[in-house]
């Protein structure tokens, strides 16, 4: 494999099939939260999937070490969208996953409607004027709703997605009502819905969630997934969605 | 205590402050659930508390027991309505509970908007059409929404509710689509939320739900309910929620 890499970037390890991620240390770098995604997403041996700002590709590629054959990334900050290229070649995915370098709230100007069979989007997650907000706009905009509402990430998911298509998303566990109602104000029906809880007995702060669009009401509610053991270690479960690389 | 048993009837042990209920084998009696929902509505000091579709009384019961001293039990059928005043007689809470013999869908013949501060309801839990269904109407209506749907009782529930008062339901885990899509149709955001699994590993059948009228879209979602352990009996949180005297 040869990565790319320029000034101020480094070389991290995806602990999946041997694949490797350039990210940078001034721009977003992906979380827990994009892997555990990634793992939550069931996939269709046809499904045409697109990811809504995918910043440095990291979903996509799980999602091909997953089965998934054609995936679709998208990232409007042209310096990530870059990157995502970059980390496409480097892996060799480049017939897998295709790298659009653009807005997704301007969906309408770049693709059909009902273009793809999955939508997966890891939003930013704040509302503005809550938590700590970069500086920085363009690392602003991973973390907080300075460009992308939920409803608009709603509003771009129903115009990308087909009928019957589903739409996969991690968000904050506090903001299940929006999710829920503005979701179906969008047509899309909550399916299959698991939720992250930081340590066993505390509230979840993290929520795992597939919608269908046109679905029927009727949602399986799974297991809860604890992240870290009492004494702060990870539990089985998570260091087996890491990857056995870590484990061992 | 003295309770007055019609025939047909027996008197059972609510492991509670050493209370009794009646009930009868052939209407629906109290389930796990209503000690569940008992257990999770939150009791305010002043609260002016309604219980709608009460059946023999027991959350009323359980709630007078919790500190909860005003409220007022509604039920329209009948025989159950005559049952649950005979529990609060027999167990001398007639200053605490008030039985209303009415159909909760027309509470607005019976008392004025706005006239409790919570609102609590194990509302009947399957559409018509799913699952088994009594032959016998009163029992059918207890399980089944034949006479009551999800959407009746938030219409009930929002005319009954004070602005910034509870709403405070158990229901199916598989409606939560529903319970916080129509909720908010109805004014009432979901504020704070438990899912109740059978067992640890498998998908959650229940959810112990609270709303809040007017309330802002901000949920905390509480770490999970396991029921039983995996050789069947119970875990110890459902022992300490069933009363000591089941434990020792």
């Amino acid at each position: 494999m040869n990565f790319e890499l320029r000034d101020g970037e480094r070389l991290d390890d995806l602990v999946r099939d041997g694949m490797r991620i350039i990210q940078r240390r001034d721009q977003f770098c992906f979380s827990v939260d994009s892997v555990l995604l990634a793992h939550f997403v069931s996939i269709k041996k046809r499904d045409k999937i697109v990811d809504l700002g995918t910043g440095t590709g990291v979903i996509p590629l799980l999602l091909s070490a997953f089965g998934a054959n054609d995936i679709t990334a998208v990232e409007k900050n042209p310096v990530m969208a870059d990157i995502a290229m970059r980390n496409v070649r480097g892996n060799g995915k480049e017939d897998v996953i295709s790298v659009v370098s653009a807005d997704y709230l301007r969906v309408r100007d770049f693709f059909s409607p009902a273009s793809f069979t999955s939508v997966v989007v890891n939003p930013p997650y704040r509302s503005v004027g809550t938590g700590r907000m970069s500086e920085k706009e363009d690392v602003a905009a991973a973390t907080h709703e300075t460009t992308a509402s939920l409803s608009d990430v709603f509003c771009a998911a129903s115009y990308l997605c087909a009928y019957g298509g589903r739409l996969t998303m991690v968000h904050r566990a506090d903001r299940l009502g929006d999710l829920i109602a503005e979701g179906r104000a969008h047509r899309f029906e909550i399916k299959r819905i698991r939720f992250v809880h930081s340590h066993e007995g505390e509230n979840a702060n993290r929520v795992l969630a597939e919608w269908r669009l046109g679905g029927k009401a009727d949602v399986k509610v799974l297991p809860p997934l604890v992240v870290h053991r009492p004494d702060g270690s990870y539990t089985e479960e998570m260091l087996s969605i890491y990857g056995k690389e870590i484990h061992e």
